[in-house]
């Protein structure tokens, strides 16, 4: 038997007791090319949210009754495919379950990093690490010198492109919610500074820590804060829209505004992103990643919560801004 | 003596009687490293209309009491600036005047076509050829098959796009307005099609000319008629933001919406662009532009009106869409 959480009812605003259900069922036999994992890690993302709903989104919607998908890490336990060895540790696109039937299409082998644990070579390697790394060098293109904001500054994403910002020399403002996040990012990580949005006025932060204006927005949030980060952009400057966790509830999308004549008479770029848009450079990032972890320039921190069935209520808790770094799932012992 | 026109007051609103003054005034003698140039032709773009207000825009507005500022192209009539030869025909950026003292710094010469009229020349390889060129090729970057939509397509860049898109295999509708830009622009200039915003639905179509969506949008109008373009880009289109001239005479700023969730979702490329961001590349431009119009795959169409004292009522036309081409001011004699 598998423990998996199926969308019962696509959530209207937050997500509500009864839209997600945790169910038992068989777990199938193997078929030839398949392959069984433990989950170890089930990674909650704010897109989560999209996946659950049927708006425009950039994969298929989870379809009612089936089960919520997610990323995850695990261990084979038994294999039917060829080259896939029961002990080795996969991490792909899969389910809230504790047991995942597998194809492998999805999945592929996370390397094991000497002396750096399993929950952050996950949370690090997989897709938040590459989605900081395409989305700040591809489209935020840091110089020496330059100006980066980076919104939710503190999560899974937000830690891992600041510390890149720093390690191509630009100057790195967060935004984050609450003293220890900001503490946390400044003197753990090494950002230049770092706006508590939950005590702090956005935009006269950011008058006062960037003078001069902002080169990059790395912009995950939305609504209010991305309107003070929008108003205060440079010529030429660049937006790496990576995500808009703020708007993920709302029944009624509520857009920021279109800076269309900012963008004209600034010459901005503006480029939304899905990180597998990348997939065919994963190699070029997770060896830059991996580099840049066992050398010591880049820390990253997970919020492990134990217990798949604690997923619904987890998940909420990134739209809070609840989590405290990579939020994941421990579903098994690693 | 010579005539040039100031900027007396800032117009709100449509521009106003009044609000550019034609002023006789004595041309000061050469100091050495100038020249001056007999205006021959004045090159009226939308832009103008952004430099006479104080809005934030790429360069400073013009002030009160100044000359108006314009593209130009004359024939050097004294020259007191070493390689700078009397009867040598230069282009660049000077005044609403007959007469312009220069010391060559915004100023380049221009070079002459076998066979092809200042007009073309001018009308072609200066400013609107460059703006073509970059904003399709860089930001655009069009490849065979996809579909281009480029919008006020019988106007001075939007005619060159085009056939810079169908010379890079794209498939290229324009939006003009009235029959007689239409069929100009898909009899003569070889789009595949054009919309009447005049007399059709936009949108409507739209959905038949390009029934899977549109790759590039070479934006020049804003307002209703880019709304119905950016709702149906497709995954990974790219948005040169080269002009949005329908709103250039509205008194209160009014942005088409932000479409930010789209942007993320499509994972669309917006970036705004001046021509002047490319002057380094001229060289590369102008070689290509000089290379198609000689070889008849690019032909261009200018709408040549007299006189130096008409240019007020002339201008306007633009943002009535009362030009059909390269709208130029005839100062005197080619």
């Amino acid at each position: 038997m598998r423990k998996v959480w199926k969308l019962a009812s696509r959530p209207v605003g937050d997500i509500a007791d009864g839209d997600l259900e945790l169910v038992n069922e068989a777990v199938p036999d193997l078929a030839e090319g398949q392959f069984l994992l433990g989950v170890i890690y089930l990674s909650l993302d704010p897109t989560n949210r999209i996946w659950m709903s049927d708006m425009e989104q950039y994969m298929p919607p989870v379809a009612l009754g089936a089960p919520m998908r997610a990323g995850v890490c695990g261990r084979v336990i038994a294999s039917r495919k060829p080259g896939v060895e029961v002990g080795q540790i996969m991490a792909g696109l899969g389910e809230w379950a504790d047991l995942i039937v597998s194809d492998g299409s999805m999945m592929s082998p996370l390397p094991q990093l000497a002396g750096i644990s399993l929950a952050a070579t996950y949370g690090t390697l997989a897709l938040v690490g590459p989605t900081a790394y395409f989305g700040l060098l591809d489209i935020g293109q840091p110089k020496p010198g330059e100006t980066l904001v980076v919104s939710a500054a503190a999560g899974g994403v937000g830690q891992i492109v600041g510390q890149i910002g720093k390690i191509k020399g630009a100057r790195v403002i967060g935004i984050a919610g609450g003293k220890a996040k900001c503490d946390y990012v400044v003197n753990e990580l090494g950002f230049d500074a770092c706006i508590d949005y939950k005590n702090e006025d956005v935009g006269a932060a950011l008058d006062r820590l960037a003078p001069g204006g902002i080169d990059i927005n790395f912009e995950q949030v939305g609504g209010p804060i991305m309107i003070e980060v929008m108003n205060r952009m440079k010529l030429f400057g660049r937006v790496a829209l990576c995500g808009m966790i703020s708007g993920y509830n709302d029944v009624t999308p509520n857009d920021p505004p279109g800076y269309w004549t900012m963008i004209l008479m600034r010459r901005l770029l503006i480029r939304g992103f899905i990180v597998t848009d990348f997939a065919p450079r994963f190699g070029e990032s997770g060896m830059a990643l991996a580099g840049w972890m066992l050398g010591g320039q880049l820390k990253t921190r997970q919020d492990i919560r134990p217990g798949l069935e604690n997923a619904v209520e987890t998940v909420k808790e990134l739209y809070s801004g609840g989590n405290f770094g990579k939020l994941l799932i421990e579903v098994s012992q690693p």
